[in-house]
C-alpha cells in the first residue's frame, strides 16, 4: 500500500538511486509488514540548488548528500513500528549505498484504506459488495 | 480544490499525458461533484527506472507503462464516491489514451477545507470573517 | 518540521526559485512558529503543459506564471494560523520575485508528529523512552 517517493540530491547516480530504493522498499517490508510485492515508488535527481535542506536541525549534522523519503501509506501503525520503519530504512540506505545516516529525511503521509485503487478502478481495500 | 499529481513512466509523449490529465480531470468532476474549473494538475514524465513498481501486486497484471495518480482533495467523500471516482478515471484515461486499466494506480490523500488557498493568501474555504 | 514541494511554470529561473524558496520558508516561520532552522524544501520547475491550472476559478484571475506550493506539516495550526501562513507566503513571494498573488496556490497536507524523521532514523517527535 505505500506509496513512496524519494529526492535525491546531486551525487546519487542511477545505480544508488535504485540501491535506494531498494534499501526504502525492504525497510517498509521488514518493519511494517506490507507484502514484498506492494511496491510503488517514484525516485527523482535533483540539480543543485533543488533540495534545500538545513545542516543543523535537532542537532543532527546533514551534509551535501540529502535523501528525502516521503511515503504515503494506510493508516494504522503505532508509534513503535514508525520508529522501527525509520531504522530499518536507514539500516538498509546506510548499507547499501554512499548514504550518511544523518543525511536521510522521512516523511509519512497516511490515508485510509478506501484511498487507493491498485488498477482497474477498483478500490480493492474498499470493495462495493464486501460489507464496509 | 484538488491538487493532482500525475507521474507516467517512459513511453507517454507530451500528447498522451494531456489527455491522461484531461482524463484524469474529467473523472474527478464526473465522479465526486467538482467543479470543471477546479483544476490544479502536476503531470511529470520520468525515465525508465525512476518508477518502479510491482507487477503483480494484488492479481492485477501491470504492464511497463505504469501511470501513478496522486489526488489530494477536501475530506468528506464517502467509499461510494471513492469507488466511482477511480471507475471513471480509469475510464476516461483507457479510452482516450494508450493506458491499460490495471496500469493506473490511484492514491488519495485527504486533507481538511482551511487547508487551501487558491490564491491571494486567502483561506478560500475558511474565510476570517466567516463562522466557523 | 515542514517538507514543501514548490512546483514553478516556466518562467522562473534557479535564481527565481532560490527567493520564492526563501519566501515560502521565511512564511512558515512568520506565521506558524517553525524555527528558522527547520527547512526542508525540494522545488522543481516544469515545463509548459506539465503544470495545469484554470484562470479563473473562485474568481481569482491567474496568468500562465503559476506557482503551487504543497507543504507537509504536524497536525495542530489552527484557521487563524493558516491564514496568516497563507498570507505571509504570498507577501513574502510576491515581494521578493515577479510572481503575482493570484497565481499562488497553497496546499497544506498535515500528518502527526511521530510521521517524522529528521536523520538517524529516530523518530525525534515521538522517542522511544519518552512517555508517549
Amino acid at each position: 500500500m505505500p506509496f513512496v517517493r524519494i529526492f535525491l540530491s546531486p551525487g546519487f547516480d542511477e545505480s544508488a538511486a535504485r540501491l535506494i530504493a531498494d534499501g526504502v522498499h525492504d525497510g517498509v517490508v521488514q518493519a511494517i509488514g506490507v507484502p514484498a510485492e506492494d511496491r510503488f515508488q517514484v525516485v527523482t535527481r535533483h540539480e543543485s540548488g533543488d533540495m534545500i535542506w538545513d545542516h543543523t536541525f535537532l542537532d543532527v549534522a546533514r551534509s551535501d548528500r540529502g535523501v528525502f523519503v516521503n511515503i504515503t501509506l494506510a493508516v494504522g501503525r503505532d508509534d513503535d513500528q514508525k520508529r522501527e520503519l525509520y531504522a530499518a530504512i536507514v539500516r538498509n540506505v546506510t548499507t547499501r549505498a554512499v548514504v550518511r545516516p544523518q543525511d536521510v529525511l522521512i516523511v509519512l503521509t497516511e490515508t485510509s484504506r478506501a484511498n487507493w485503487s491498485f488498477g482497474n478502478g477498483v478500490a480493492h481495500y474498499a470493495p462495493a459488495q464486501a460489507p464496509q
